[in-house]
């Protein structure tokens, strides 16, 4: 047993609604099995007014521990730990203007440990594996969710094992293998490679870093709703908006706001827009009725899911927001790559970039009305996949090594 | 004429101490041209006891901008700036033990806009260009300095002109152009292409961001030792190492920390130590007194420097703290490139390992003392040089799809 944040009051199965208590090593819900994803409740009914609230927030280390009365565990010592959370949030006029929209705000997970968003959810894991006496965390992932527990296991002085299927590209292993992460490339492709590892960390009771099994990562997710709450705080937000994989992200971020709005920290439940890439929208088609795709076609990477391992809650947060889900194609996503650096100079990964470009989609069908004000939440830095970057930004010329060329380069450069 | 913070007393010239009026259009010494590099002096002289200082430090927001009696410049807007300065300061206990020293500090610049230290002088740049009404910035660099000018540039709505040498890598231009800077691939080496911008940045009347020619650089570039000695203020520091390319980087780091002295946050000057690379260390060798080498072979791009543009107040950084300097080879840069990743959580590229690799060649040479406390500047993240980081990881096994398989590589792997 695992004991967590006194204010843990159960954990719920989100498919059949059964209870348990607050123990820290369950994952699942036994009776529904690796389908039954259970949700962390608290009891917030006695924290401070929101205004009081927010002062002794603010007092706080400018990290995701801040937010300890809302959170499962803490580290011993959260103001040494990696620096993870409490991300800027930066108003930009000239996106607003670009995209149609009344005000818009840029979230920017980007600047975190490992340069996203995961980092929140692996921080997390890397705790409560503390917690628990674990030597050992293990995912299978080849994206942002392995290098984030490589590198908070590395902090940790953790173990980490990571299975890869065997296409994995090679600059993301490097990077398991820098943070000194055990990095197997599975011949198999994601889907196997995902059941062999939960095998394998089962039969050595490892600790499992798996948004989808383990469902304290996802009150790391939380934090960045909880930020958002804070820093606009009192203030009304019609949307915020974020890319959708497996749906952890958007379902965790529609937590913590709706956590700040019980604590009267916002004045109303935001709406969610979830973005999804046109060749892999199976979150977008559950929440339209639609029958689940099979395949995942887009570049963007981190959002390239077929099956997404927490399609409820993913479906759940939109819904329960009076959200939306849009489909945005590759294009679009190359688009809003191009135009968020250029006009905020914040410089994101596809997965991110489709953000952008969902928000601007909702603008085209009148989902987002002109006047709202609109926070979009970046969830990987673009030196994530410089190579889709180098894809989209083109050739710069080349110019003889004489005053004249240059000239004529540059009135010829846009 | 640009107005300069109150408290900037006078512009002074570091070769032949010619004084100026603190005016912001200054660049370089009348006299000297273009090798009189200024140095921004200030009036610390009323300012509130090293206490209260740092009480009210300590309410400001977690930006650079928080030293601004200590700055020519702050923007309007402070709180509205990309979140540059204040980046973390871990203590890792492991690394003190890896490298046999008392106590070893990790200062984290890798978390900044575009991923490196260059940001805190890029952001001084755009912040000043603005207030000159100059509408462009320009550059000659194919490394970090240009990607945060690109960067802070598009955040501050002004243009960017970056002239690069044709062999510049492409990952790297990219990053540039997603900012959406106009860059130039000149067809000459690094010497040509620089005398070319200059040129062209006259002809235009630019803004100039170039850290040997702009005086004011240095000073943001500064506020990672005004940081180091608010972090540890009040405590002793007996190392601040950073590796060495054109020297701009240590010198505004040890100017930042004996502010800090001379208003009472730190006990005493910390000693310097500068790594450079074995095949590019013409800051070492005019520290020894000896003659300077003409070529620069290193794979750790960010330094290098075969002509360091600011020698003379690298060289007096590191004299006027009674400090020293020592080369690493490219395999002691690769092995501590895997060191500390793993040791600590925090991912580096080349030039940032070097330095950590400079702290072990200086324990080893008994520079530093066992029991000596050290703080090491990590200046850009790993990210930013996936290809370096992809040959040092080397390959991660195949395995076959099947639990024994995964059993027996996964006992091989170390």
């Amino acid at each position: 047993m695992i004991q967590l944040s006194p204010r843990c009051r159960r954990l719920v199965c989100v498919k059949c609604s059964a209870e348990y208590p607050p123990d820290g090593t369950l994952m699942t819900c036994t009776r529904c099995g690796l389908t039954g994803i259970l949700d962390v409740e608290y009891d917030l009914s006695n924290l401070p007014p929101a205004d009081s609230f927010l002062r002794v927030l603010q007092g706080r280390a400018p990290n995701m521990w801040r937010y300890a009365e809302m959170l499962p565990v803490v580290p011993d010592l959260p103001e040494h730990f990696l620096r993870v959370g409490l991300s800027p949030l930066y108003e930009s006029e000239r996106m607003a203007q670009d995209l149609g929209v009344g005000r818009f705000y840029v979230k920017d997970d980007t600047l975190s440990p490992t340069a996203s968003s995961k980092d929140r959810a692996s921080a997390v894991a890397v705790v409560m594996a503390r917690k628990a006496n674990q030597q050992v965390v293990a995912c299978a992932s080849t994206g942002n969710a392995a290098s984030s527990l490589a590198g908070m296991a590395a902090f940790a002085g953790l173990g980490a094992v990571i299975m890869v299927p065997a296409r994995a590209p090679a600059p993301k292993v490097a990077q398991l293998r820098m943070y000194g992460a055990k990095v197997l490339r599975i011949e198999a492709d994601y889907s196997t490679t995902w059941d062999l590892c939960q095998q394998t960390i089962e039969r050595h009771g490892w600790y499992n870093r798996n948004c989808a099994i383990n469902p304290f990562l996802m009150e790391g997710k939380k934090t960045t709703g909880l930020e958002i709450g804070e820093q606009l705080a009192r203030q009304p937000i019609d949307w915020v908006a974020v890319s959708v994989g497996d749906g952890c992200t958007i379902a965790g971020i529609a937590k913590g706001l709706r956590q700040m709005v019980e604590i009267g920290m916002l004045p109303s439940m935001p709406r969610m827009l979830g973005a999804q890439a046109e060749g892999a929208a199976p979150v977008y088609r559950a929440w339209r009725g639609e029958p689940l795709p099979t395949a995942a076609e887009t570049f963007a990477d981190s959002i390239a899911v077929s099956v997404p391992r927490n399609l409820t809650k993913a479906v759940n947060a939109v819904k329960g927001s009076n959200g939306a889900l849009v489909t945005v194609s590759d294009d679009q996503i190359r688009h809003d790559m191009r135009v968020l650096p250029r006009l905020s100079g914040v410089f994101v990964e596809p997965a991110a970039a489709a953000t952008v470009a969902g928000v601007r989609e909702a603008v085209r069908q009148g989902i987002i009305k002109p006047a709202d004000k609109v926070v979009a939440v970046m969830t990987g830095n673009g030196l994530k996949d410089i190579a889709s970057a180098t894809a989209v930004a083109g050739e710069a010329p080349y110019v003889k090594a004489n005053l004249d060329a240059i000239e004529s380069a540059l009135s010829e450069e846009p």
